[in-house]
């Protein structure tokens, strides 16, 4: 709450964002290195995001259950793959009830292993499929270079794991929460991102095939903010996920697992904030509206504050906060909350008493051009209506902003000068070499082969070689 | 889903509640020793429990937040009872990231230190107090005697932590939190507890004072459902929880904790289950009404379905599940759901279609005195009657059976018998000696010093000495 300014996010952007995380209270260091408090304006945000897409995956067929916190190492060895990915990054607890373990267990990282012995266990008949399930929980990576929400050692996610009687059913569960996951970022957060299938090199260990939702930050950097795999029968033949089919004859079953993490509250941050704070999208924010009663005297405050318990009636529908401080000025608190991204501040002062009028400020227009003044008859419904328009201008904001970005370079050279200023979206023959060579060059990856494809063909941007998809290349965090 | 029998329930309660967990789908043993997997149906459960207790804890003043899984060793230590108390039931990781760990994590078994830490570095004047904050998570404890739900090596809960400026708002937020726990125990899922104090040897490590919702279970054994804990300065100290006051003097903050867990899933089960399975409350159950359509034939099929079709409509307020398996029998379903707890059953077969009538099970009357013909028209109505009346009768029913099973021995030869067939409800003047003495005698320790309280004096049931409490001595698991 210090009056302190925050840099400027045009000047010194990941430092704009780490301040702001902490001033706005969405987090905190907790003190363990690397791993995070999450706030409870930040939880509260995270909630409304668990609500947005628990809706989706229960309407999708999916229930939530709970898988154990702590695996067996053997467990992870089970999958080549999966095992040299995240071998690095494991938290151990050898020790327990006070004895050394005889195997020493992982804190999860991610569920895959446990919950393939366990399907295996469940999965009998063909009539057992599909199982459909998501987990809410946390999982534990041990990261080096780590930044709030972005990448911490412990993270808040779901992940859904799916097992299917046939390799297209499974295909199509992968793609369907593909979609999920863009529905809800485009119609919930605002933040436009592209759905591409993830290369072979930057694919989730133990995947045959990872798809992913890319987002474009502040800064032009490409975010990685949900990913869904097709896992084959890798983890089915590593845990002997098997059912009978109509035939009486037993098969492997067809897995995905799809993922989204606290690490979405930083695409929010870095898509939608500004010089001033944050900005967040009415339909996830978690106080939708600021409510600042101003008067100088008792007598004003008797009317105003008439007003304002009038307000709460008739806003009871949205998320709103009165704030009535004493020790701070209304001037305190308009910065205060433009801080902390709060789409709409109603100000009631003694001439909107008189009036029959309040003034209100969009967050999304600070300054003069995002105040007006409107009646207080129908205040609910004028209030809806400028939400409303928030949320749709901050992804016609954003989505503007993304595609002056992305660039179409048509050499290597200009595919270099592209990735300094955004991204490049460009022809590529789809060889490790050439994803490499940029990488070497420019620290941008591939970030994503996007599902929707020209029907023509080009040359590879960096060897020449005839190409027959277009990828995005950026860099990332 | 087989159709083996359970176990008698009177015969055999505990492996009675064994098989059914299992065999109702609510929970299954993880490849760790003492872990749980909560299955789709019990996880239902716990988010019904979830949403009844976070209303309540919101409506009270809370927010939500999430504190790191992964604490400093040298953070228990800080807090002498508390070290002592959780000491032998750490889970501790020793390896990060491929390398020995400088200081070993431990896998939080509570949250008291973390949070502690982090409430010292937010609070600096009284105007940030109180702080009121929950957290929904997993914590891990080493147990050695396991049984699922009721003690595991991980399990599901929340805690919620306070600090305050005074010592009277710290001991009022305890009760409050007390009252909270009751009411929905008692009012959501029909459980009817006994608040009170836990006796100094039974409180919580590091606690001033423990209080408890007790309730007895259908073996009469008795079961801790929900703690509230005043924490008087220890934590503050401990972790200089500190504030300015009014009159810009250091004070320390006086802080709470409370927690209710997914042992509470064992509290319904053991409360409410009879020899066909559970019987859940209707306010909490996953699924309210199950509607079994029956037909002989294609004819009888569509005209049993439009019904069927009509009451999906009709019934859109309620949790509902049609089950249409063409491969199992309707006595197979109506078996399959009353062991799951379903507290109504509708069937709708040709003869209804008829009659215009439906024919309606109570799960808490099996048989032929639960079941009745009720009109197709208004069934909406009908059926929440039925569903509150269901609720009422199972409060009513559990009641009658704890009170019938709480006895009043007049010396010590009758607390031992009364030990052996239920709760003992004596004068006990408050010695650690006396109560180590029952225990040692029947294994039965102190439940609660129940609030309420007479206002008269008594005899200690165990060594004759004036006594100015009664207290609740029982059997436990």
């Amino acid at each position: 709450m210090s009056e302190e300014k925050l840099p400027s996010r045009s000047q010194d952007f990941s430092e704009w964002y780490n301040q702001l995380v902490i001033k706005a209270e969405m987090a905190d260091y907790a003190p363990v290195r690397g791993c995070m408090v999450v706030r409870p304006y930040g939880w509260a945000l995270w909630e409304n995001i668990q609500q947005a897409l628990d809706k989706r995956f229960k309407a999708t067929g999916h229930s939530n259950a709970a898988f154990p916190l702590l695996i067996p190492k053997s467990f992870l060895e089970k999958e080549k793959e999966h095992v040299e990915g995240f071998s690095p990054e494991l938290a151990i607890v050898t020790i327990g009830g006070g004895e050394v373990l005889e195997e020493p267990l992982i804190v999860r990282p991610t569920s895959e292993t446990v919950i393939g012995y366990m399907y295996a266990k469940w999965i009998k008949s063909y009539r057992d499929l599909p199982v459909l399930i998501n987990q809410w929980g946390n999982v534990v990576r041990w990261e080096l270079r780590t930044k709030l929400f972005l990448r911490t050692l412990e993270f808040y996610w779901q992940e859904g794991h799916t097992a299917h009687a046939t390799e297209e059913e499974a295909h199509e569960e992968t793609l369907r929460m593909l979609d999920v996951y863009a529905d809800f970022a485009i119609n919930e957060a605002a933040v436009p991102v592209i759905k591409g299938i993830k290369s072979p090199t930057e694919k989730f260990a133990g995947a045959v095939q990872s798809t992913t939702i890319e987002a474009m930050m502040g800064d032009t950097r490409a975010l990685q903010s949900g990913t869904s795999h097709f896992l084959g029968q890798n983890f089915a033949k590593a845990f002997n996920i098997q059912y009978l089919d109509v035939n009486n004859s037993l098969q492997h079953c067809w897995t995905t697992s799809w993922g989204l993490s606290t690490r979405f509250i930083g695409a929010i941050i870095m898509t939608h904030g500004d010089d001033q704070g944050l900005i967040l999208p009415p339909r996830l924010a978690p106080i939708q509206i600021v409510i600042v009663p101003i008067y100088k005297n008792d007598i004003e405050r008797n009317s105003v504050m008439e007003v304002v318990e009038r307000l709460k009636g008739e806003l009871s529908s949205f998320r709103f906060k009165i704030d009535d401080r004493t020790e701070v000025t209304p001037g305190f608190k308009f910065n205060d909350w433009e801080m902390r991204g709060v789409p709409l501040r109603i100000e009631v002062g003694p001439k909107d008493v008189e009036k029959g009028t309040l003034a209100i400020s969009r967050r999304d227009h600070p300054g003069r051009e995002g105040k007006s003044f409107v009646p207080q008859t129908n205040i609910a419904t004028s209030v809806a209506s400028l939400l409303e328009d928030i949320q749709k201008s901050l992804l016609t904001r954003a989505t503007a902003f993304r595609d002056a970005n992305i660039h179409d370079p048509s050499n290597y050279g200009e595919l270099k000068d592209a990735l300094i200023k955004g991204w490049a979206y460009s022809w590529w023959c789809g060889s490790i070499e050439c994803e490499a060579r940029v990488k070497e060059d420019t620290k941008a990856s591939t970030r994503c082969i996007p599902i929707e494809q020209p029907t023509s063909f080009g040359n590879c941007v960096v060897c020449g070689q005839k190409a027959s998809k277009k990828v995005y290349f950026a860099k990332s965090y």
